[in-house]
């Protein structure tokens, strides 16, 4: 190893060490490629600190005022992105903004900004402040997605199509029916994320390294200056505590889920065997060889990023398995899934916002691809009205199917003779069965395909967007 | 294949099948091995299910009395262990007991027990109905494990023992300090399943197959009589929704991660070397080969079952991925999992209180593992007291240690005069400084380890169990 | 605890403890249930230990005779079904065995069974032996499964269908060529199987509990009597290594993976959308509600058990994630997923062989899906062909397209004068290319879908079957 | 959305969209920023595909040399970092590479090279070049550090420490033992990558879009060129497989675990009760605020990033489930995480390595925590020489640890008398068997912790390593 690669004056536990660094294990340990996004939340913790510094006696008024100014002056840096990284050197935002700092203001004063503080604390305010942001904006993403849901529901509420139970078709539903069963799901995902900010948005300022703070700083005050709800109540589950990661990645991890199925649906929907619904050119693309294609690329995006999240979510959990207590440098793993699940989460939902905003429906598909056969509980619910119990109505509707098959008449299309034959309690009213839209509006009841009921839905979902 | 095998004419969908099934394809389908456990359920959800029939018209109220009586004479064979299944014919809870019903009261009736309803609505209204109260026991069992990780951080508050990070000595701390980081992690737990519990406790009877109920049946009535906290809104969504399994799931996998960290403390607290706790013989398990040995298997055993929990989790998200949507036979992946899984954390709740409440502490391996060097940070904040900056003063205390470690001189026991060497600003009361009960109560901000601080954390704990 | 709690006697470790054993901790702690499937190769194992002691010394002929004859006992009463387990003593398959050869033959002898052993090597043992008898059988399944593949390949080699690529028709394949593509990913399971059967089959008999066995015995007689393929090298190793387990873990995960993207694809073609094939009624079923419905379950749990799998793989890996070295009870939670896969993958395989081997296709419904936009390449090529760079000719093709969605007229009904129109270099044998069957007839290259190529892909996967 | 996100004229399907792309939709879709690491590979195999497709007449010879002449300049581009990106127009690796080449030769021979290609078989092609050839470095990392463990284990074979089970005391090994134990484990990881890379490399090259190449491509010519092992033998296949990365993500998944539980136990030999161990400083950091830390961060990284590694594997397998058959856009996401996987191997395995070689172990402190009790397996086999039952001898060997608890004598100085008050069987020479050293030697049996045992373990190792 050569004789640069010494440890530097200003790494911050520099006074003891007599070895160097391996070059490779430099980089295997600094964090600051990825953490430098949590820039401006180091930052703002590290003011609202000296400033608890000060009522605790430890900075004089005139200390503060010049570590805040230096303080801003750094951010203004970053944000005219004019702060120049040294190598090597700046291992981490922390160390990379308190180094530009006692450049700024000298070391006498910027060498008082980290007492009483550890970097265990640093590093988890900075990422709780930066996450409770991040959720805050996917929060309002979620809401606009579900106002588009709703809309869409209440102005296409007359397309009819076949509903499947194993992609089989099923029965007949509405379209808007349809839309507002991953509506209710992603709406409780909007419930979960509301509940997740809350535990994210806690305070470890004032934990130390796992002990606590000796200097009887005011931790509450920080709380209220960075906006948080309220204090991790223990300091060395302050400092080590990631399960408010951990519990952003199950939560996204499940929203992908749902987007995972949503696109599932609207992949096949799209198919030329279905023909549902037509993509926007804007989130389809073509292929390099065959000159006809239009791929549902966002879709099928949508439906990959689920691994990425969950992939997120399954090592981290994998990382904090096992973990002794407190702080383990293993926990800077948090950092990087962290930063990109967010990423991945807020990208996806705008995009199924765009893509569901832009697609196109064809009613004449959705119809065209409704078949007598899903009229077959109908039927047998026809003769549950006269009486019948509904175990033998079954059997007797599976008779009418199997004539039709058998006969290869469409089931709607067997005579009045033929079902007469099947079972004697069928009378000419039968007919009337044999029609789509009364079978929708026949399922009135609270949570089904009728009109009034999916305008009930709907209505429901606006009321969960709060 | 066998004529025996047939399709049978009890099975729901008898009516039209020609062809028998592959005697392993009977075993794949079937579930009655293990949704069995959802008998009760299943039992209380049919005659909620018969009663607001009867109340829209499909059964007589005389009809509804003899189901009703039907259906408790079922659970009471069911209860008594001599209700009887029939091989082959009996592929699901649901299945059995309607089967059962016929024997007991009659086709004619019993036969009206499905009316508008399906199985795929039955099925999770079974789950539902029975997560909910397991869910609400293991709610129970944490509040006791609470109670004791409280009382015991109450009763053992004057311990004093290293404080690590990296699992490397770093501050003096006090047992319950401890204690208490984990009994916080373990309250938010409780706070997240007590959100979790109340969107498990929704009801999805009256969604039929996906569309709906064409009776009109009164929902609101059902959810009333099962104890539901609401309903499910959208019937597409109500019958193919396993989210409250994967929230469920997601909820247990992190508890038991919060308890594969604090095993694996204990285990390390327990080995020769560190010797600050020693477990109950009830809790340990000796060796087929070694005599001497004492292992902590139930720790073990806890840290293991986290791989169990997460794997439950895992398999299930991927189970769920990409399903198009409504029910797919898919789902019935769901159960098996969720049975283990609430067993799982549900045992090993139970039996970390068994082990936390017959551990007994070493108070004197504790002291001595304390060691002069833990006091380091002490040092550097004796100078900050008399205003040298925190950046300085950590290099000092760091050339401190230095001088220990070169002399093999004990930090505490370096004379003043080779203290006042390494910095001038040393004075006498240096001395007082290294005291590990003092270091301890020097951290007073909240949540720091000093008594004050440690009583409020039991109180706030305490607070939480509502 | 009541007294009937106390340590058993014949416990293995039983001469030291003075406590109980809380009554859940037994429960919780106890592998009867589970690795009571182990009780032949545990029988096996003790035959071949014992005979190598014999060999060293530890035992007399006439006792090893003995106790070779008890463990024949003990093994037929296990085979008849007489074996009684002592519920709280027979805590796992080893004890039972134990205690129950003790009581045959008496403690003098039976209590030399376990010299030099220790219940570490003599699990894993069990563990590999039946591990490597199942993966044989599942092998013989796979091996079955491919070469139905390869059958029905070669008999239905003349059905043409859509080929697919982003679930949009792509260019006309042969179904032959489908059904190849899953063989050949199959066969790659096939030759990892091997290569995986290779390293569980492994002795681990003679590491003791972690350090060897000091009484010299002969570990390669025990190889060869038990039919390992070799040693395990190192002791420490040999007892806590389960890395046979995780490796059989992914690899089945693989396969479930490669059945679950097979069963999708089936389950898409036998929607009444595409219709391209017909599950067998051995592997439907219908519907408690819709008497209509025929659904394909066997391919909906193929696909659903793809998350079992995985589960028991993530499950497990967490579990031994960052585990000190040798054995920790953790690894007791290695027998429940390795017995739940193995099961799983076995019955998959088998099923997945019946659904293929009793499905019907429709060669009308899938030439029907042939659209002429699947020829735009070819239309492309054929200019290639006349000396226009391809990235120009995929322009031309893809206004051919546009033309043909413009006007209505399919793309083969567009007259010779409006592709004139669109490029000049179009001539009369333009109309040649308007053919699904010489298009693919011209992918002649290896591994294309001409009939020639897909004849010698059913010959390299015969050839992988050995 | 502005007009100047209207489709660019040199994308790939460009002839036919009317539509724009939305901003978001266009950096969600484009794969530049990670796929451009793949560069170098890209353009190999286009050289081999445009000779290849020169050899079939396609190209003549003039063109192809103008060719490849372009596509070696864009490589230099590559190399010396000039190559410049369009934003928005270079998508992929793929666009831009072929975008420059046509600026440089021009559009009329450029537009050549995609004859008969896809982009689904180049970016597999790419993708398997760039992996075999990491995965051959990552094997030559492997190999290093298997032969700095043969030869730490040589050198250092006297060391004598205790062995744990379970994290307790267990019996004494030597320190060479432990070594070996974890070498023989990443040796089968060695035998493992081997396996896999004979799969990764495999030529995807002639595959088209789906349905294989139509101008007879020789593919075996650019299996030689390219030095892939052989043939992706079915076109639909080739372009769709992606199990090379899945595979190498389950193998580097479990290579991260074994050092998961190597770091583990090296984190506990190096804490202050343990001491075994010293790691050097330049892997070592210290702390922010406490002077005295040495934190051993490297380790803490490396059993850290195995739950990166198992994120890799786990998202992409779960990206994987259930897609229909050939490529999908979902694939996309097989790229990052092979990316970062490789990476995050490869480094680690050299951290390993470096931490490993500049170690330091301290007998001492191995020797010290060496404690009479992990001699009672000795005592019982002592009277098991004698003809004591093993079973009775380990119940008398747990009498004397009881006794020597009880007393607070350490048993190795428990008199005669106290022992054959015990069982009478004991003789004087019982004195011999508390020894240390022998109780090491006594384990001679193949893969036992004696020193023979051991140096044949070293060989056994070396010979692995081929």
């Amino acid at each position: 190893m050569s004789s640069s690669s010494k440890p530097e004056g200003n790494m911050l536990w520099g006074g003891r060490f007599t070895g160097g660094l391996d070059p490779l294990m430099v980089k295997y340990n600094e964090s600051i490629n990825f953490d430098r996004a949590l820039y401006k939340q180091d930052i703002l913790g590290s003011i609202a600190f000296a400033r608890a510094n000060a009522k605790a006696g430890i900075l004089t008024s005139q200390e503060f005022e010049l570590m805040e100014k230096g303080l801003r002056d750094v951010e203004k840096e970053w944000e005219t992105g004019v702060f120049s990284l040294v190598p090597g050197v700046d291992e981490d935002i922390h160390t990379a903004n308190e180094r530009r700092l006692s450049e700024l203001i000298g070391k006498q004063v910027a060498g008082k900004l980290h007492t009483g503080r550890s970097r265990n604390e640093q590093v988890v305010c900075d990422m709780r402040m930066w996450l409770r942001d991040e959720l805050r904006t996917i929060e309002k993403h979620l809401v606009d997605f579900l106002g588009l849901v709703a809309a869409r529901a209440e102005r296409e509420i007359d397309l009819v199509m076949p509903g499947y139970t194993h992609l089989q078709r099923a029965q007949p539903i509405r379209w808007s029916h349809w839309l507002l069963s991953y509506g209710l799901a992603f709406a409780a995902d909007l419930e979960r994320l509301r509940e997740t900010i809350r535990r994210v948005n806690r305070n470890p300022l004032g934990c130390g390294a796992l002990a606590g703070n000796p200097f009887g700083i005011d931790r509450d005050m920080m709380t209220k200056e960075l906006g948080f709800d309220g204090l991790l109540w223990n300091s060395m589950g302050g400092v080590a505590d990631r399960d408010f990661v951990t519990e952003t990645l199950q939560w996204g991890a499940m929203v992908m889920q749902h987007i995972s199925r949503w696109a599932e649906d609207l992949i096949i929907y799209s198919t030329a065997e279905f023909g549902f619904v037509r993509l926007a050119d804007a989130y389809s693309t073509g292929s390099s060889l065959m000159p006809q294609k239009k791929n549902p690329d966002s879709l099928e995006l949508l439906r990959g990023k689920s691994g990425r999240a969950f992939g997120h979510m399954a090592g981290f959990m994998m990382t904090q398995k096992g973990l002794p207590s407190t702080y383990n440098k293993d926990l800077q793993e948090s950092v990087e899934p962290m930063l990109d699940h967010v990423k991945t989460v807020s990208d996806s939902i705008q995009i199924a916002n765009g893509v569901l905003s832009t697609l196109t429906t064809n009613a004449d598909r959705m119809r065209a691809a409704l078949d007598p056969f899903m009229l077959a509980t109908d039927v047998a619910d026809y003769l549950v009205r006269k009486g019948v119990p509904f175990r033998e109505t079954h059997h007797i509707s599976g008779r009418c199917v199997a004539k039709s098959e058998e006969t290869g008449i469409p089931m709607n299309k067997l005579s009045y003779e033929q079902l007469k034959a099947i079972d004697g309690r069928f009378e000419e009213d039968i007919r009337d069965v044999f029609n789509y839209d009364t079978s929708v509006e026949r399922r009135t009841a609270k949570g089904g395909t009728s009109k009034q009921s999916v305008v009930e839905q709907i209505k429901v979902l606006r009321d969960m967007l709060g």
